[in-house]
């Protein structure tokens, strides 16, 4: 168990997720590289600003994704836009390890397979079926009810790629339009009136898995707005979540982070909504949060070494996403409230443009009691101007 | 009070100390270009590796300064090794401040002004005096008896630029060695009987004053080994080195983040030995210790930010430094314990290569109790071989 200073971590993709990690791995003494992915819908600023090292190619470019393999000594990824094929091609050609393996992104790559994963390893998951073509989209609704949520099998996030149909005629469109009539896979989901959405992370290595505690997860317009940590729930439902994320972790033979989003229904059960095999919005909190944050455990998971503490620091932490509240060059104003407050933490990720409702950064206010530590993490980001 | 996306700071230096002050600039999403120094005993690795923006240079190469100081916004520095009268001209030229200020370089940039400038606010130093000739070296030593320490006015660190000495001949050799027969100021200082060494950091700028905890330094060969935060000494004590340090960066109208080193006589009275314009290997605990970083206030204080909050964490942090213990490519070995130990954290500076008493990495450990955490940290960094 070694760390070298010439050891060259390669992480495709070049958001504030592949920041954050870099940031961890700077503190382990490695180098860091990475492909930008032009085509991605993330952008590049974040981590190129970060590292001399950046190439720049597309996430389906086998050619230049293996040259930036072999000039690394390992690779991991901040996304799952990339299919377990080309992963695992890219693995073979250049011989760099890829991890999580492509094995692992083959598992839950897609909705559909990701879906029958966890139900093989029996864990819940909400109704769903595959779409096979719109008369079936405009069945759906029939036996399960409106609305219901309409997803492409693939490459969809943060809301892009679903739609929430509330008629057969939505249903057939939304089919139509997520890749339907492209030949492409589309599934429904029978939407799952939840009294809370939660959040697990998870890293598991060869040296063992750790948890962190069961957070809730406040979402407007399908993108995360809000984290606290730990969920206002009772314990043994925080706890039930989060041996529901070990069984998925085992269950996908996980090796790095994993982030699962749930839903508790009305009548407290609890149902896995969605996976990440990467560092989640769901964790940033854990920077200051947690002794040993997501970021830096991602890196320990990949690297092989032991897994740091997944403890709070404080009772409370709450998380706010600053989203970008106007069309402009990036320039945070109205920041001497947070900077003033006592652990309350500001990240901005560098993206050079401010876009409306664009992940621009987020903020982390720790403290003793819960609700108050919301109140004061709402207050001072309501503030941010960005 | 704003923080934009294209703001470039520029840090002149590219050791561990500009890494650490990028890692935390990061998180406020701007960007950071370094000067390497070229003739710097520190190293350029460090930073070069975490950043795109890297221009070699020489610390006297005036045209160079300036033109790097140009491309940026700001200019702050990680060591004292430039020329006030350099540092002046260079703001001049590029129309680009420096912060800490020039000025405040030119009180401090040498032992001899720094001497003077604090005697002139009260700030009790030991006894030193200017030797303009051998005759003078020799005869220190009568008066204040041997041994006693001979320093270069300008550009010594850990224990570089200094000499003790214990007897006439001794002086006279070290007086000329360092400096005095090519016509350079050379001061004698009395030697302190002191029975632990302090350090404090304090960050200054016009939104106010924030000072750490008196930490204890334990020194080996001249060189930071290991800082205990809070020092293990009555409370009435620490405070009056806190104070000291507040009177010491008022003096020097710092404006950025200081450390200040002082002597505990055996009488317990507190004498100001050192003062750095910059982060200091002292203050590397604050990174888990303390709720914001001296790195953080680093940053904060030369942008014109509010300061953050100086509170430790827990009871106790211990921060180990780890010296290389051959000269070999950077390899850190045995770091298992470390990494399994709870809230004990791991820093490498990413050095290419290890040499005998090279400043490689720190580890910091945070717990309850004091006595228990310098046993543990002291155990956890004995352990990693580098």
């Amino acid at each position: 168990m070694v760390l070298a200073a010439d050891f060259k971590l390669g992480i495709l993709g070049a958001g504030q997720l592949a920041r954050m990690s870099a940031l961890q791995a700077y503190r382990f003494g490695i180098q860091i590289a990475v492909y930008t992915g032009s085509s991605s819908p993330t952008p590049s600023e974040p981590t190129s600003f970060v590292t001399p090292l950046s190439v720049d190619g597309a996430f389906d470019d086998i050619p230049s994704l293996t040259s930036f393999a072999r000039s690394c000594n390992l690779i991991t990824l901040e996304n799952e836009f990339i299919d377990a094929s080309i992963l695992e091609q890219v693995q073979a050609d250049s011989g760099t390890p890829i991890c999580p393996s492509p094995g692992t992104f083959a598992l839950i790559g897609d909705k559909k397979s990701e879906k029958e994963c966890f139900e093989r390893a029996g864990i819940p998951v909400s109704s769903w079926t595959l779409l096979p073509d719109a008369v079936k989209a405009r069945q759906f609704g029939e036996t399960h009810g409106y609305p219901f949520v309409i997803k492409s099998s693939k490459g969809g996030y943060d809301g892009y790629g679903n739609a929430t149909v509330h008629n057969a005629d939505q249903a057939a469109e939304a089919w139509a339009r997520l890749g339907g009539s492209a030949g492409r896979d589309v599934i429904a989901e029978a939407f799952v009136s939840f009294r809370m959405e939660l959040a697990v992370q998870v890293a598991r290595n060869h040296t063992g898995t750790v948890v962190y505690p069961c957070c809730e997860s406040i979402q407007e317009g399908h993108i995360c707005k809000t984290i606290i940590a730990p969920a206002r729930i009772r314990p043994e439902l925080r706890k039930q979540a989060e041996e529901m994320a070990l069984a998925a972790v085992e269950a996908i033979d996980g090796i790095g982070l994993f982030a699962f989003e749930f839903f508790l229904t009305q009548d407290d059960r609890i149902i896995l909504n969605e996976s990440a095999p990467r560092p989640h919005n769901s964790g940033h909190y854990t920077i200051e949060g947690s002794v040993s944050s997501q970021f830096e455990n991602h890196i320990r998971a990949v690297l092989g070494l032991p897994l740091g503490s997944t403890e709070l620091r404080r009772n409370a932490a709450v998380m706010v996403n600053l989203l970008g509240k106007r069309n402009h060059p990036a320039v945070a104003e109205q920041i001497e409230a947070i900077l003033r407050s006592k652990d309350a933490h500001l990240h901005l990720y560098g993206k050079l443009q401010s876009k409306l409702g664009r992940k621009m950064g987020h903020i982390t206010v720790l403290g003793d009691d819960v609700d108050q530590t919301v109140a004061r993490a709402l207050h001072l980001a309501d503030h941010i101007h960005l």
